[in-house]
């Protein structure tokens, strides 16, 4: 008995430490269950459990695997950043050249990543099948809330009195602005005159008339023209007005750029036409989301119904994941992408500074400090584009120096602009602007070396 | 020390009891966790869970919850079918009339909701934030695959040395087709001509001039003619050629509706430029999705072009929403929505027509069974639309004499066919039906009565 007592308070002990590790074991996994997650999963589990195993593919930081990659061996592949490949893109690939030329706005990814919990959006498989929302409309009334909140947040722009169009990017939107802008059963065409935009535009109702400075010494009045102002402009990121006046000239305002990522922003934008696209402001551009804000009310519907027209709006799903994508933007005070963006650009303009500093074959645009109403301060640059001239009598091929240093840019003749600029993007992924400076502090110290080779 | 005993042997077998409840909780919740997901989920367990609060949202199978529904005290709303209102949609709106207008494919919807764990998606935040995929073109190559297999399944078109274009709705893509297919350069125009088909065009390479009956008989080779042909029609589901031939006409193939929901599918089509939309096939119209196969490779990098140049190519996120809707498609043998689809639309077409076969005053168009190599069996008709005839002298405005019975459809008027004539769509929700049903049956007994009033 005195064996089995002990055997019984062993067991005893033994049970209650079960018990007591059961109790934990089972308060932790109902925590996941029901407080973690709020709710006990059960159709979403399988696509959640998709996901998650997708996005733990390791890809050792150089590249990423999505649920649509392709498939190999029953498992989506790496898609690895530029310079690098192998299976888990861990392999640099020599003597690859940095390539800055698109406008892709890979910066904002680990923002992305580092949210991860607060960003996912789960879509059920009969989400929105309708072509219409509840209200008969296509476009999402949160949604709308969203862009009205946040650039109340950023202070980038008044959208009281305004009305708002969606669009398949800010690419449909400029077409939509213009066919809306363009006169109606006119015997000549409107002219669409731009500062380095290349857009797409074929129809009877507008041509394409080339620079604004073609026009800005006319008086002709009666002449219709329509001005793309890019603000901050695209390449060299200084802010812009139009330059074009008289009753006849109407103006799209471009504001892709105009968030505090890319610019200081001395006051709210007030113009007719304003338009606006997520792939610079959240690094979305496969999103396909943008949107306009218009002033005049007969402009606007001309715009939808070109919308409407064209593709039937946007996207019912582009508009969810686009809610979800600012209600993160919009968390807390709303203020901690546009630090995240600001701080990352800011870095990358200052190193890329640096290097320049010690060139005198090149150059970059001056930006000045400047007072900004969301930052409440005095803050330096962080453009999206350094615009880089090469200063050397021979160097006339910009584009084709910079190649042969490794560099691949894209030609300051595609904005109108000399062969002695080129663009180079600094909004692509870490590898990308890392690859850049190598290449470019490589080519200054070349320069360097040379001089003292004179010596 | 016995008492002690029986205490302890009592608690012995209360830990026990508990241990092993513990064990089954435990095995439960593991089970759930580990086994049921067969992933421990973390990051997106969050987004998971208000999915499926949402879809939890009770609004009486008469409407439904959205994750970006309009949100009245924190919580989204539903958003009801036609004739019902109230939070939970259960209200009844009396005297509410049939709205059988659109062509707002949610007779699928019940499809999607018991497919809702194969069917959801989960949505990183971080999903293709680039304008390109890694192959460097706008388009998912795992989803190109999907098609192929798609068509080889149901047997509808030749996909071999066929390009595919992807396009954000038909609608763009029947856009970018008359912009590849008309010719650069010419004097005058490209004349568009269509059957039943509104769409907008305003450039200045292409005119629409009206009904292809207009050209039949010209045999004005110069001219640069394209053709809509839309197979099955839209309205009266019969399967068309196109009618226009020489060296200067092309044809669009619009095969919106060549599925075996909606047609026998005689043989799978050959044609140059075919073209598809999800809409009418899992009933996404609100996606945006489309795709075009194409034969002819100037013609197909025309069309890339057009999207390119006009949305930048299709949502990122729409393309996959599509490969993962298309995976449910192809589950297993690939014919589980294609028998949904089918017998759905059967069954509404026999009910209908039963009613129809009571009157002398309306008919409907007359659709013969015919071999389906998909169903390998002749089949009866299941077509997405009703094309009704006011038969009595005085209903000419067929319309007016269906809307004051109660019910909306679209005028004749609207496809090039006389004001006798209504369009009902078939292809709405269950409730949409039912009150079609309804009305039509009280419009038929009227007659009824009104012959038994003459005797």
């Amino acid at each position: 008995m005195g064996v089995k007592n002990v055997q019984s308070s062993k067991y005893y002990k033994y049970a209650h430490a079960s018990l007591l590790c059961s109790i934990l074991v089972n308060a932790f996994l109902s925590y996941n269950l029901f407080v973690g997650k709020k709710w006990s999963l059960s159709w979403s589990t399988s696509a959640a459990a998709e996901a998650e195993a997708v996005a733990s593919i390791s890809c050792s930081g150089h590249g990423r695997a999505y649920l649509d990659s392709v498939v190999v061996d029953g498992k989506p592949v790496c898609e690895c950043n530029t310079c690098y490949n192998g299976p888990d893109c861990s392999s640099f690939i020599p003597g690859c050249p940095s390539d800055v030329n698109s406008g892709d706005p890979l910066f904002l990814e680990p923002f992305w990543m580092q949210n991860a919990a607060n960003s996912a959006v789960v879509v059920t498989g009969w989400h929105r099948m309708s072509y219409q929302f509840n209200d008969h409309t296509i476009t999402s009334q949160e949604l709308e809330k969203s862009i009205r909140k946040l650039h109340s947040i950023a202070g980038n722009a008044v959208t009281g009195g305004r009305y708002i169009v969606f669009g398949t990017g800010s690419t449909q939107l400029l077409n939509a602005a213009v066919h809306a802008l363009s006169v109606d059963n006119s015997s000549t065409p409107s002219k669409v005159a731009y500062e380095a935009q290349t857009e797409f535009f074929a129809t009877e109702d507008y041509k394409f008339y080339g620079d604004t400075s073609l026009y800005k010494n006319k008086s002709d009045d009666s002449m219709n023209v329509i001005e793309f102002v890019t603000s901050p402009n695209n390449p060299d990121g200084k802010l812009k007005r139009a330059v074009l006046n008289g009753p006849s000239a109407k103006a799209i305002h471009d504001h892709a750029y105009y968030w505090p990522h890319f610019t200081a922003i001395p006051s709210p934008s007030d113009e007719e036409l304003m338009i606006f696209t997520l792939s610079k402001l959240t690094g979305h551009a496969g999103l396909r989301f943008g949107w306009a804000l218009i002033k005049d009310k007969a402009v606007y519907e001309r715009m939808l119904t070109y919308t409407d027209d064209n593709t039937f709006g946007v996207s019912r799903d582009s508009q969810l994941r686009a809610l979800k994508l600012l209600k993160v933007v919009l968390e807390g005070d709303g203020r901690s992408i546009f630090k995240y963006a600001y701080e990352t650009l800011r870095m990358r303009w200052e190193s890329l500074s640096q290097t320049i500093s010690l060139s005198t074959r090149f150059t970059i645009q001056e930006l000045a400090p400047r007072f900004c109403t969301f930052f409440e301060t005095i803050r330096g640059p962080s453009p999206a584009y350094a615009w880089l001239r090469c200063e050397r009598e021979e160097d006339k091929l910009c584009y084709n120096v910079l190649k042969s240093g490794g560099i691949i840019g894209r030609d300051g003749i595609q904005y109108g602009a000399s062969s002695r600029y080129v663009r180079l993007s600094l909004i692509k992924s870490q590898d990308d602007f890392d690859q850049l400076l190598y290449y470019l502090n490589k080519l200054v110290l070349q320069e360097a070396v040379a001089v003292r080779g004179d010596i």
